[in-house]
C-alpha cells in the first residue's frame, strides 16, 4: 500500500486508517492468526466473486466483505443475490480487475478502479452494525502490513470511492449457520424476508407481549454508537421501516404527521406570501434535462431512468426529476409574455428521485424523498433576492419554532452552492453527537441563467428583451432526521410538541392485582376524562387504557415515541383531585391540580417547546468555537466543535482546507494511536449573514485563517452531512 | 375488406364505420380523384416509413397519418420524431408487417398485427383537431371500396388496437408549408415548441392584450365538438398545460387548488374514521409486483420501469408503481401479528404511473396522475365491507357536494371489478355531452387474497391461522375533468362554489373616458372596500382593477375561469348603494344592496352550488332510461342515454351485450347513412345499490334483459369513458 502512493493518497482522501505492520505473510490462509495477534481491532475478510454472465452482458463482479467470523456460502449469497452461479473470481480476473493478485484482494483496491460498474460491493449487515468506532482490520496491498480503519471511515470510505453497496444480512441466508450481530435485526433492506417467527399463541398475550417489550427500546447508547441508536430509533418509533429498494424507506404515520405539520405551517405562509401550489409532471425529457449544462452535470450521475413500458422499450428515454427546473422553465418561458404576467410563484409539494451510490441513510440521504421546491420569476434582481431572504427566514423557522432545532442562516461558497444558479443561501443546522454541521434547507437565487437556456424574457420600457431573474427553494423530510439526531435520547425520540402526533398520553397507574372492577373502572374513567377535557381544549391527547400491558410497558412504549407529556393518574391522585406530569424531554415530575389541567398542559407545552430550542441552542453556541488562524482549527473539529474563521472565500483556498485538515487529522490519529478516527476533511457550510460583532472583521487587514491573504468574511466551517 | 371476415370483426368490434363502394382503382395516385367524387367526407392519407436501425435492435415501423391536403416531407416528420433517415419502407416490408401491398397501405391493417411494438401511429395534429363528427375516408383493403368513419370513431379504433399513438403537430416541422387545422395550436403535446411570435411592443399593451382576448374564449361549440371544446376549456382556463411528454399534463394553480379543496375534505372525514397518512416509496420491486398473479395482469402492459440510474444499469429493474398494493402489502405482513395490530388503516397522496398506450385526455385519461390510495384491514369481512361503503359514500359526497356532480352508488360486475379483488364498489357518472357513462371513483373490498400471497394473518382465539381482510380504494384528479364536462359551456369553466379558488370577482365598470381622476378613483377603491369587506367574511374574492383591459375583458377573462359570482360596481350602483351581480351558471343578473352584502354572497354561493347540483341532476335523471328487454336498448343507448334494465350478471352475457350492441348500431348506422357515427358497444356501470322501487326485480321471475336467464339485479349499463 504504501509502495503505492497514488492508491495511498486515494484512501488517505476519502477517510482515515492506519497501517498495521505484521509479518510478512504468504498467502490469505496465514493472515489471520499473524495479524490477530498484532492488533486488538476486528478481523474482516474480503472476497471477490463472479457470477454466471450471459456473454453478450458486461460482467459485474461483487466484493463481498464480511466479518472473518462471518461462516456463509457463497452460493447463499449469491441466491440472495439473484446471480447465476456465484463462484470466487478466477486469478487472472481478479488481477486484471482489482490490480492485486489473490491473495491481496481488499476493498481498498477499489479506490483504483475508474469504471465504478464493474465492482458491486455486498457488505455483511453484522459488520455493518457493529458500533461506528469499532476498529476493523483488513487486508493490506503489501504482505506486512494490514489496513486498520473504524466502521465509521470505511463506510466513508465506501461512500466515497462510490461502487455501489449492497448491504445484506448473511444470517438469513438460506443454510447460514452464522451468528448475526446482535443489533442486525432492523438494520438493513431485507426487512420483509427478515421476520422472526412472529405468531405466538393468544393465550400468552401478556407473556408475549413482555417479551416484545424487551426489545422495543433502544439498546444502543447514543454517545456510544450514533449511527446503530439512530437505525433503532426511526425504525422502534415506528417513524419509518426499511423497504426492499435500498435507499428507499417507508415514512409511517408518526413520522409521516410531523410533515404534514411542516406542510401546512409553510404553506399558509407561503400563500400569504402569494405563492400557489401546482403539480409538474415527475418525467422530464432527456432534452429538456440536459439543457442547462452546468445544472446537468449536478444531477447527472443520480438521475433515474425509464426506459420501458410494460414490454416496449421507450423511443427516449425519460428522466425521474431530480428537481423541476428543467421541467417547469420551459413553459414558463411559454406563459410569461409581459411584465403583467410576473412575478410568478410556483410551489409543489412532490416526491423526487436522486439515485446516490453513496451509503443512505433515512431522511438524511434518500433516493427518493419527499421536498417543497418553490420556483419563482421576478422582473428585477432586488425583487428575487428579497424572496431568497424571506424564504429562508421561514425554513429557520420551521427548524426553530416546529422543531425546536437551532439553525444558522447564511450564504454557501461559490463551490458550495447550487448547480446551475447564481448564489444559494442556507440554514445550517448542527448534529452535536457527531460534531458535524447539516445542511437543513436552501433558498437559490439562479439570477438569469436559466432564464437564458430557456429563453424565460419580457420587454421593458425601452422595448428590449430583458431576461427574468428566478429563485428555487427547497425545505425535504430530512427536517425530521435532523430533529430526530437533535433531540432523542438513549430512551428514543423526543417530539417537539408542536410537531407531535400525540403531545400528551394519559394512562392509568397503581391498579393492584387486589383492586376490584370498580376501582378499576373509576381509574380509567378519569383517565378517559381527562383525554376528553384536553381534547376539547385543542390538545392532541390519548388515554392509553390497554389492559394487556403494565404501566411500565406503556411507559417506555411513549417514552420511545418521544410523546412530550405523560400524564398518570392513579388512585392517590384521584383522592388528591390531581394526576402527575411526567415531562418527556426532561424528565421533570410534578403534580397538576384537576382544577384548570387544560390551561396549565397548553402552558407546559409551550414552555417544553421554548426549552427543548433553547437546550439545543445552548449545545449549539458552546460548540461553536471562533478561531483567527489555521492554529487549532483540526484539534478544534476533531472536538466536535464547528469552526467560524476569518476567510478569503476562494474555491482553491477551500480545496486546501479539506485537504489540509484532512491530512491533519491523520497525522494525529498516527500520533495518538487512537483507532476511534474521526471524520474527513472540513468544509465551509455557510458565510452567517450575522457575522461576528465584537472585533468585527477590517477589510483589508482580518487575513484568511488558511491562505492568509485578505478576508471577505467570518465562514462556518466543520464537517458535514 | 369484405373479403376479411376476421379482419372486418376486429374493425367492428372496436369502432363504427362504412364502406364507401367505388371505381376500381389500380393504385394510390388514382385513389384521391377516385374518391373525391364519391363522398363528401374529408380524405386522409396513410405512409409507413421505415427509419434507419442498428443490426440489433428490432425495428420499429412508423405509419403516418394525416390530412390528404396536408403537405409535409417525411423527413422533417423523421427528424421531429428523432429517427435516423426515415424513408417510405420497402414493398416487401409493408407486406410482410401490415399483409397488403404498397397500394393499400391503411390504418385498419393494424387490427390484424399481432406484435403492437413493431409500428407505431403518428397522427397529425390537424387531423387530430377535427371535430369529432367529421367524417374521413381512408384506403380501404380492397381496390373498390374505401373506409368511412367518424374522427372520433376513428380514435377509438386506435385506442382499441393498442399500437402506441404519437400526436404531431405537422404544421410546426421544419421547413414544413403545410396549413394546420384552425384548432390545431394547443391540442397537442408539442406546446413549448410551438410558440407563436410571442413579443409585441409594450406601447401596443391594449392593442395587444385586444388582440389576445379575441383568442383567449372558447371557439368551439360543447355540443359540436365536445373534445375540442373540452380542451380549450382545460387549457385556455388555465387549469393545465399539455407537456412535451405524452399523457402528462401540467396541473396549473387553477386547477391543482380543486384538488387541495378535496384533499382537505376528504383528508379530515377519513382522519375522523380513524385512517392516518403515510408515504411508501413509488418504486417497487419486479419481485413484489410479480407476487399476485391476477394483480399483475391487469397492471403489467402499462408499468413504467426504471432500468438505468445515470450511466449504471440496474441489477434488477424497478417499477413506478401503478398503484401500491404490492409495494404496501409486506409490510402489513410485517406488522400485523396479533389482533391488537388491527385495525390497520393507512392512506396516502401521491402520484402513480400507468403507461397506457390509448390517447391520452387531459383529468381522464393520463399517465400519470395525482391521487389518494386508502389500503386498510380488519380482522373481519363484516367491518372491512362497512368500510368499503362509508368511503363509497365520502366518494359520492366529494363529487355530489364540493363538485356538485350527481353519482350513481353501485358494485360492479365480475367483468369490470379491480384485478385482484373479491368485489368493486363504484360511484359512476354521466357526461350528458356524449351520453357516456365515467367512473368517478373505486372502493374495493380485496378479500383475502392479498393475505394470502403476503401471508398477513393474525391468530384467532382457537390460535388458527387467520387471514385477514383488505380494502383499498382510491380517488383521483380524474374528478376535476368530470366536473369540466358536466358544467362547462360555451364560455368556458363553469365552477361549482365550493371548489372554487375564486368565488366572486368584482369589476369597476361604466368608467368612461371623460371620467375624472376622482370618479375612477372613487369606484376602483369602491370595488376594493368590498373585496376587503367578502375576504374578511371569509369569501375568495379578487377585485380585478386592471386598467390596461376593457370591462368587456374581464368579464369574458373571469367567464372563461368559471368564476361563480360576478360583481359590477359603476357610477350608478354607487349611488344607488347597490352592485350588480351575475351569475356563471345561469347567467342571471340582479341588484344587490351594499348593506348585508356578505350575508347575501353566501347564501347566494351555496343556493348556486344547491342549483348547479340539481340541474346535473335533472338531466341524469332524464338521460336514465329504465328497459326491460333488450327492445330499444341500442336506440336508447344512440340517443345518448344510460339504461337500467333486469341483468343475469353472467361474464359471458356482458361479453354479449358489448358485441351484440356494437353489431346494431353498425347496421343501424348503415341503415341511416349517417357519417355521425355513435360509439362502440355498451358495458355494465355498475350494479346500483337502490334499486328500483316501483315494480322491483321478482327474484326468478325477472328475467335478464339479453339473454333471458334469471335477473340478478337491475343493472346500469351505457357506453362509457
Amino acid at each position: 500500500m504504501a509502495s503505492d502512493p497514488a492508491y495511498a493518497e486515494a484512501v488517505a482522501a476519502h477517510s482515515e486508517f492506519e497501517l498495521l505492520s505484521h509479518a510478512s505473510v504468504e498467502n490469505i490462509k496465514e493472515w489471520s492468526p499473524t495479524v490477530k495477534g498484532a492488533t486488538s481491532a476486528t478481523l474482516t475478510k474480503t472476497l471477490f466473486v463472479k457470477p454466471k454472465t450471459a456473454k453478450s452482458d458486461p460482467t459485474v463482479f461483487y466484493m463481498i466483505v464480511a466479518l472473518e467470523t462471518s461462516e456463509f456460502s457463497i452460493t447463499a449469497v449469491g441466491q440472495a443475490l439473484k446471480l447465476k452461479e456465484a463462484r470466487i473470481a478466477a486469478e487472472d480476473a481478479i488481477r486484471s480487475n482489482l490490480g492485486v493478485d489473490k491473495d491481496h484482494v481488499t476493498p481498498f483496491a477499489l479506490a483504483k478502479l475508474t469504471d465504478k460498474s464493474t465492482v458491486k460491493v455486498v457488505v455483511d449487515s453484522s459488520l455493518q452494525s457493529l458500533a461506528e468506532s469499532t476498529a476493523l482490520v483488513f487486508r493490506g496491498l503489501t504482505s506486512d502490513k494490514s489496513v486498520v480503519i473504524t466502521r465509521e471511515s470505511f463506510q466513508k470510505y465506501l461512500d466515497a470511492v462510490g461502487n455501489e453497496v449492497v448491504p445484506l444480512d448473511f444470517s438469513s441466508l438460506t443454510g447460514s449457520s452464522a451468528a448475526s450481530g446482535p443489533k442486525a435485526s432492523e438494520s438493513k433492506a431485507e426487512a420483509p424476508k427478515k421476520e422472526a417467527p412472529k405468531k405466538a399463541p393468544a393465550s400468552a398475550a401478556i407473556a408475549e407481549t413482555a417479551a416484545k417489550e424487551a426489545t422495543i427500546g433502544i439498546d444502543a447508547k447514543k454517545e456510544d454508537d450514533f449511527s446503530t441508536w439512530y437505525q433503532q430509533v426511526v425504525v422502534r418509533s415506528e417513524m419509518l421501516d426499511y423497504y426492499d429498494i435500498s435507499g428507499c424507506y417507508i415514512l409511517r404515520p408518526w413520522a409521516y404527521k410531523i410533515w404534514k405539520e411542516i406542510q401546512g405551517w409553510f404553506g399558509t405562509r407561503i400563500e400569504d406570501l402569494g405563492v400557489e401550489d401546482c403539480y409538474f409532471p415527475m418525467f422530464v425529457s432527456k432534452r429538456s434535462l440536459e439543457r442547462e449544462k452546468d445544472h446537468i452535470e449536478g444531477f447527472a450521475p443520480e438521475v433515474a431512468w425509464v426506459t420501458k413500458a410494460g414490454d416496449s422499450e421507450l423511443e427516449e428515454h425519460i428522466a425521474v426529476r431530480p428537481t423541476s427546473e428543467t421541467v417547469m422553465y420551459p413553459y414558463y418561458g411559454k406563459w410569461i409574455r409581459s411584465h403583467r404576467d410576473l412575478p410568478l410563484r410556483l410551489n409543489q409539494w412532490n416526491n423526487v428521485v436522486r439515485w446516490e451510490f453513496k451509503y443512505p441513510q433515512p431522511f438524511l440521504r434518500t433516493r427518493e424523498f419527499l421536498w417543497q421546491e418553490g420556483h419563482t420569476v421576478f422582473a428585477t434582481k432586488e425583487e428575487a433576492a428579497k424572496e431568497v431572504l424571506e424564504i429562508l427566514d421561514l425554513y429557520c423557522r420551521v427548524y426553530e419554532e416546529l422543531l425546536a432545532v437551532p439553525m444558522v442562516k447564511g450564504t454557501k461558497s461559490e463551490k458550495e452552492k447550487f448547480a446551475g444558479g447564481l448564489y444559494t443561501t442556507t440554514v445550517e443546522g448542527f448534529i452535536p453527537t457527531t460534531g458535524r454541521g447539516i445542511q437543513g434547507a436552501t433558498s437559490h437565487c439562479l439570477g438569469q441563467n436559466f432564464a437564458k437556456m430557456f429563453d424565460i424574457h419580457v420587454l421593458n420600457e425601452k422595448q428590449e428583451k430583458q431576461y427574468v431573474w428566478q429563485n428555487s427553494w427547497g425545505l425535504t423530510t430530512r427536517t425530521i432526521g435532523v430533529m430526530v439526531m437533535v433531540h432523542g435520547d438513549d430512551k428514543g425520540l423526543v417530539l417537539p410538541p408542536r410537531v407531535a402526533s400525540i403531545q400528551v398520553v394519559v394512562v392509568p397507574v397503581g391498579i393492584t392485582a387486589k383492586a376490584t372492577a370498580e376501582e378499576r373502572a373509576s381509574i380509567e374513567n378519569k383517565a378517559e376524562e381527562i383525554a376528553k377535557t384536553l381534547s376539547q381544549a385543542g390538545i392532541r391527547v390519548k388515554s392509553d387504557t390497554r389492559d394487556n400491558v403494565t404501566p411500565g410497558f406503556k411507559f417506555n412504549h411513549w417514552e420511545l415515541r418521544g410523546v412530550p407529556i405523560r400524564l398518570e393518574v392513579g388512585p392517590k391522585d384521584l383522592k388528591a383531585n390531581s394526576v402527575r406530569s411526567v415531562l418527556r424531554y426532561n424528565g421533570a415530575a410534578s403534580s397538576l391540580p384537576l382544577d384548570g389541567l387544560a390551561g396549565a398542559i397548553k402552558g407546559l407545552l409551550e414552555e417544553i417547546q421554548e426549552n427543548m430550542f433553547q437546550k439545543a441552542n445552548a449545545v449549539r453556541q458552546s460548540r461553536t468555537v471562533r478561531l483567527e488562524s489555521w492554529n487549532g482549527f483540526v484539534k478544534t473539529l476533531n472536538a466536535k466543535n464547528l469552526v467560524l474563521v476569518p476567510w478569503c472565500e476562494a474555491v482553491d483556498c477551500e480545496d486546501a482546507v479539506k485537504e489540509r485538515s484532512a491530512k491533519e487529522t491523520l497525522e494525529e490519529l498516527k500520533e495518538s494511536q487512537d483507532a476511534r478516527a474521526p471524520s474527513m476533511g472540513a468544509k465551509s457550510l455557510c458565510i452567517p449573514h450575522e457575522q461576528p460583532q465584537e472585533n468585527p472583521l477590517v477589510p483589508g487587514t482580518t487575513k484568511c485563517f488558511q491562505c492568509g491573504k485578505d478576508a471577505k468574511s467570518y465562514t462556518l466551517f466543520g464537517r458535514s452531512y
